[in-house]
């Protein structure tokens, strides 16, 4: 076995077109970046969305948590390092490190996959995928693992109906997107103030064209959290920690 | 002088979170890639973002033209070559080839760039840029010019109010969120069954967080013009010729 093989890096320039107002890496590009790593990662393990595909199968990116010290900014050059933590029937969970140019980490990330069957959306038991277990890491992440996110008992809505450009290659409303609506409860001030020290999501159910969705958000002191609820079922919940960090 | 250095190319990969529903590469995708390929050429003479910024002027994307046979698909490489085709103390004229990656030419887009002043916004004389004089290439690019796009005398109309992830590094609403707003004047269903043939866009002012603006649009026979309005200003005109594809 390839000790080697333990971990995937790859790099990333931070062009201008891909930074939020504040210039630096939106929390989109992140998760974009997460996806596309792991993806790179298990190809190498021959268990990527192409192998899969084959038996009708593809893996789901069921939640994300991460914690940045700070944001790859404009023109910046980034590496993420991805590896496994744990692997089971159901799930397997996958971690990152975000390095600047220097190699020093700006961040680390917990993410949790599954693998569903394409047609019947059912779960899939991935412990005959032996490459993964293999190749379990010892490296640490130091960040909490998700916390448990739960209805909220009290909030505010808002409302927005999913467009087309909202909509991916699975013919369903992209991930990103869902992060997209939750970073709109707040005006620009707001975010030239904050920076998002922690964010945690949970991905429940699928959005589609059209859909208009309600959402819901408690915010106490630093900490806001979120759902996007279609009808009466949460699609994805949420969770910020905001720390002060002023924009020029 | 060395000729080579006429020319500019840069290759990519459409990943599948870039695609769009149809599993194609997004105008939006092409015209980011049409700004960072023209960046990098400007970069290579000393006439870029970067070099400008030093004398507090930027180049400014004015407008774009492109017709396209077909678009790269997801999981495909495609690369972008571009040009000077002419050049004056207003603007300067950059066009592109896309090619597949077998080297066929599956669409051409034209551009027009001017340098502003970041302070005054007014545009500043780009004669003194000699390299540019130097560089202009005989290639040529057999699409028509951008034609003259008109108020609308008579339209449809939606709304939309600019929101948080519209904005980019720039504090304004990036180029690409126009687009995004003409596309999103179609459901799902009219892109399935269409694919844009050519497009035109013509930009005018700049919008900014929260500006409520008013998407006008006109349609004859598989041609849409549109228009997006502020008060009383119009932001941008577009042109979409389509013709029939059909996904799946």
């Amino acid at each position: 076995m390839n000790n080697l093989s333990k971990e995937y890096s790859a790099s990333y320039f931070l062009t201008p077109g891909e930074c939020d107002s504040q210039q630096r890496m939106p929390i989109t590009v992140l998760v974009d970046r997460i996806i596309e790593v792991a993806t790179l990662h298990a190809n190498t393990w021959n268990v990527g969305f192409s192998e899969l595909a084959k038996s009708g199968q593809t893996w789901v990116l069921s939640r994300v948590t991460f914690e940045m010290h700070r944001y790859p900014r404009i023109n910046e050059y980034y590496t993420l390092t991805t590896w496994i933590e744990s692997y089971n029937k159901h799930f397997s969970e996958r971690n990152f490190a975000i390095c600047d140019v220097d190699g020093s980490v700006i961040g680390y990330a917990r993410t949790i996959w599954v693998v569903i069957d394409t047609i019947t959306r059912a779960s899939v038991d991935i412990s005959r995928f032996g490459y993964i277990a293999d190749n379990i890491s010892d490296r640490e992440c130091p960040i909490a693992k998700q916390s448990r996110l739960r209805p909220l008992p009290e909030y505010e809505a808002t409302h927005y109906r999913f467009r087309y450009t909202d909509i991916d290659f699975n013919r369903h409303v992209n991930s990103c997107r869902y992060i997209d609506v939750l970073l709109n409860q707040w005006p620009l001030d707001f975010h030239d103030n904050h920076r998002i020290a922690r964010f945690e999501i949970a991905y429940m159910k699928e959005a589609y064209f059209g859909d208009e969705v309600e959402v819901r958000s408690h915010t106490d002191g630093n900490e806001t959290t979120a759902e996007i609820i279609n009808g009466n079922e949460a699609l994805c919940r949420a969770r910020f920690i905001f720390t002060d960090e002023h924009y020029q």
